[in-house]
């Protein structure tokens, strides 16, 4: 198993305001998130029809500027090192990065979306609709993030992950 | 962009009750979901730490059966035709699996999960916590499955992704 490898195509482009690390919401609920667009492929064009009816997108992509993996980090939010898995920190096995955006319209292969935390360049490898029936389950616990939940919309990264050329913004 | 290509190797693999794509729940939250685990790989246990206070997880897999690509399709749920970025099914251009899944119990490297929809096998590429702050929005319209909304708990897959090799779940 740990010797195979997956292969994906980058389907589009996340285009944002940002272009560095610095600055950037946390995550896309923070303030400090901004409007910006997702450019499909024109080959891929076909497999957008609908998507207009949903509200929000779950966007996954690929963190491109992550290259260094650590196991243990202390996230933006957090009192102390966790385990990277019990955070949304960049620098991750596999550098993949997943937000729930608003979708605010569609121009041909362009989708304006309203609240990126995403940073500009990023590959985009597939398109989801939000459907809170399957991805907002009730009755949550949020860990080692509970006691820091009041801060979540307003936390903007620091330089923290910055040095190891993360483009990522989800360092909390 | 287009011939860009990301490579991830899996930390992980799912095990489940389900080794055949009939009679699958189509999301984790469908009557029908079942107890697995997430067995990671051993070189990522220290990844693993205060993982255990999350509620829930948001696993991203590896559709490894799903080897055609349809732009088009027509889902479980639906009334006709959609474009594949507008559903959830398997024949996706990057074939991702996403699902939020309870968290049981962890012991060691294996993660006890409690509603289950991915097939026996799939390849685990990332773990994160499910942080409603994050990844809940409010105010959402689900598109064309708001008409299919109060089925969503309980249709199961069927065999149309079957005969092309799909071994995914998400077919709604």
């Amino acid at each position: 198993m740990s010797t195979m490898e997956v292969r994906y195509r980058p389907i589009g482009v996340i285009r944002s305001p940002f272009t560095d690390l610095d600055d950037m919401p946390i995550q896309p609920t923070g303030k400090g998130s901004a409007a910006g667009t997702v450019e499909v492929d024109p080959e891929f064009a076909e497999g957008l029809a609908d998507l207009g009816g949903f509200s929000h997108l779950i966007l996954v992509y690929h963190l491109h500027g992550s290259s260094e993996v650590r196991l243990t980090v202390t996230p933006f939010l957090g009192s102390g090192p966790h385990g990277v898995f019990a955070t949304r920190a960049p620098v991750r096995p596999n550098p993949i990065g997943i937000s729930i955006v608003r979708l605010t319209g569609i121009e041909d292969c362009v989708l304006h979306v309203g609240n990126l935390d995403i940073l500009d360049g990023s590959p985009v490898l597939d398109i989801k609709p939000y459907v809170p029936e399957f991805d907002a389950p009730a009755d949550t616990r949020a860990g080692w993030l509970e006691s820091v939940r009041g801060k979540l919309g307003s936390t903007k990264s620091d330089g923290r992950f910055h040095d190891r050329r993360s483009r990522d913004h989800t360092g909390q």
